[in-house]
């Protein structure tokens, strides 16, 4: 018989990501804050815990899918919390997107107790969390990383072991700190054109040929042609992301002015109610800020 | 027997353009300020003309290839200049990199003597104008654009008409905001993976196949491996294009907030000696700024 896994925070991605280990046959036992996700689980065959260290004590391998770093270390090191079972042979896999500084602390606290850990952040979004097509970007034990590839095979689609604990969460936050500014480059580029009265359409195609073009604004192009930012990745979560990176950029001594600015941005995009946009919304900033609309004449 | 075609400016673009065009068969007229490129044009075929003038006094289509918005306004309206014999059924094709304000300006000048002009610049680099494998962006008269289209189709291989004059240029300084950017994007995110202490490739395997792929990261990428910046489109030329773009941002109203911060860092760049560098090599800053070699161990 499989093992048993543990699996901590039932959210709009933890929930499916879960179903993922149910179907590929794995026993489960889960923990969340409120009850309704518990119950969805419980009805597909989970077994239900009422705390963190009621998970650990009944599973060897225990996954956590939580909104920020606080969270994180207060499921693992705070009051029954996994430190208080935590033993050799026992594995956290952190799949939330945290501060890497964060993951390496709570590493070092387990490790006194014998117990591993790997930092195991996730691109892809709920689509991708349903679908099982995850990109799964892993830090820590190589040979902790090959005994867990099955079950993120399981809800991923590529895996990659990117060096020691940290180094999954710090290459998340090198791809968000290129996205978010990526995306800032790409609404400063289009405004200016529609603006001068380009046809938005021709001109996205030109761009979208050259040394312009990139995956965000391919992916983002419809968004762009409808003026429509239903997300996708919201502002708020990538805002939350900058502060991460800004924390991590501190701890390590490296500036970063593009983010620090870009960050400001989305603070800006955020104070004017626009939080829950797609972050390629970001262009309607740009927009305010020129008085036009991209794709229409000005 | 084809039409004469002008051919203004003879420098690293101008002079492999020009060769395409007699290779086409069209006989030439050239000028250029300084002797060496006419000479060359000369023992292939071409006629030399003094002045600006007396080029389009002997062709109706002038194709021009300079550095920069000044440049462009003395061949065409200055002393000796274009504007002199400009008469109904000449045509102007300014294929430099310029101010599309500028360009609107010496259209509009043109016109009331009853010529037209078209905006045409090109991506590509010295590579595309070799192999004729040119991007043209081209703004004005759709009549114009279309008798054109086979001289372009000699020195290009994507010719799009955008929409009126000035339309070539706003496309091509928009494209050259989003490569900027996005160079400095990858650099930022990049270093901060480096002082982690992350292995490059492999962070840049993982970034590359997520949103944060692009064609910079892509073609750039052997430049950050090995660690050389040769160009490649140099550092001073970009700075140029990011004066062009914010000179032209002021005149429509359009706040570039991060555009404004890239050209002062590629300012910095300039002052510490490296405009010589491909633009890629803006990563070099961000390594100084932070003390740290990417693809080296902090």
């Amino acid at each position: 018989m499989a093992q048993w896994i543990g699996f901590i925070g039932l959210g709009i991605m933890g929930r499916p990501m879960a179903k993922h280990l149910l179907r590929a046959g794995y026993p489960l036992v889960v923990h969340n804050r409120s009850r309704p996700p518990v119950e969805e689980l419980q009805a597909l065959g989970a077994r239900a815990a009422s705390s963190p260290r009621q998970v650990i004590e009944e599973a060897d391998v225990v996954i956590t899918m939580l909104p920020n770093s606080p969270d994180v270390e207060l499921v693992a090191l705070g009051a029954g919390g996994l430190i208080e079972a935590a033993a050799p042979g026992k594995l956290l896999v952190d799949m939330s997107t945290i501060s890497p500084l964060v993951s390496q602390r709570v590493a070092a606290e387990l490790k006194k107790q014998g117990m591993e850990m790997l930092d195991a952040p996730v691109s892809g979004g709920e689509k991708g969390a349903i679908e099982a097509t995850l990109s799964i970007m892993v830090g820590g034990d190589r040979a902790a990383f090959d005994r867990t590839l099955p079950i993120l095979q399981a809800m991923g689609k590529t895996v990659t072991h990117l060096g020691p604990i940290g180094s999954g969460g710090f290459v998340k936050l090198a791809n968000q700190i290129i996205v978010a500014i990526n995306l800032t480059a790409i609404a400063e580029g289009l405004v200016l054109a529609a603006k001068a009265g380009l046809d938005l359409e021709l001109a996205i195609k030109a761009l979208a040929g050259g040394l312009a073009g990139s995956r965000c604004l391919e992916q983002k192009t419809p968004n762009y042609l409808t003026h429509s930012f239903q997300p996708g990745f919201k502002v708020d979560l990538h805002y939350k992301d900058l502060g991460l990176i800004m924390e991590a950029a501190r701890g390590l001594g490296v500036p970063l002015p593009v983010t620090a600015l870009v960050q400001e941005l989305f603070s800006a995009l955020r104070a004017r109610g626009r939080g829950g946009l797609d972050h390629s919304g970001i262009i309607t900033l740009l927009e305010d800020l020129a008085g036009v609309q991209v794709g229409r004449r000005p």
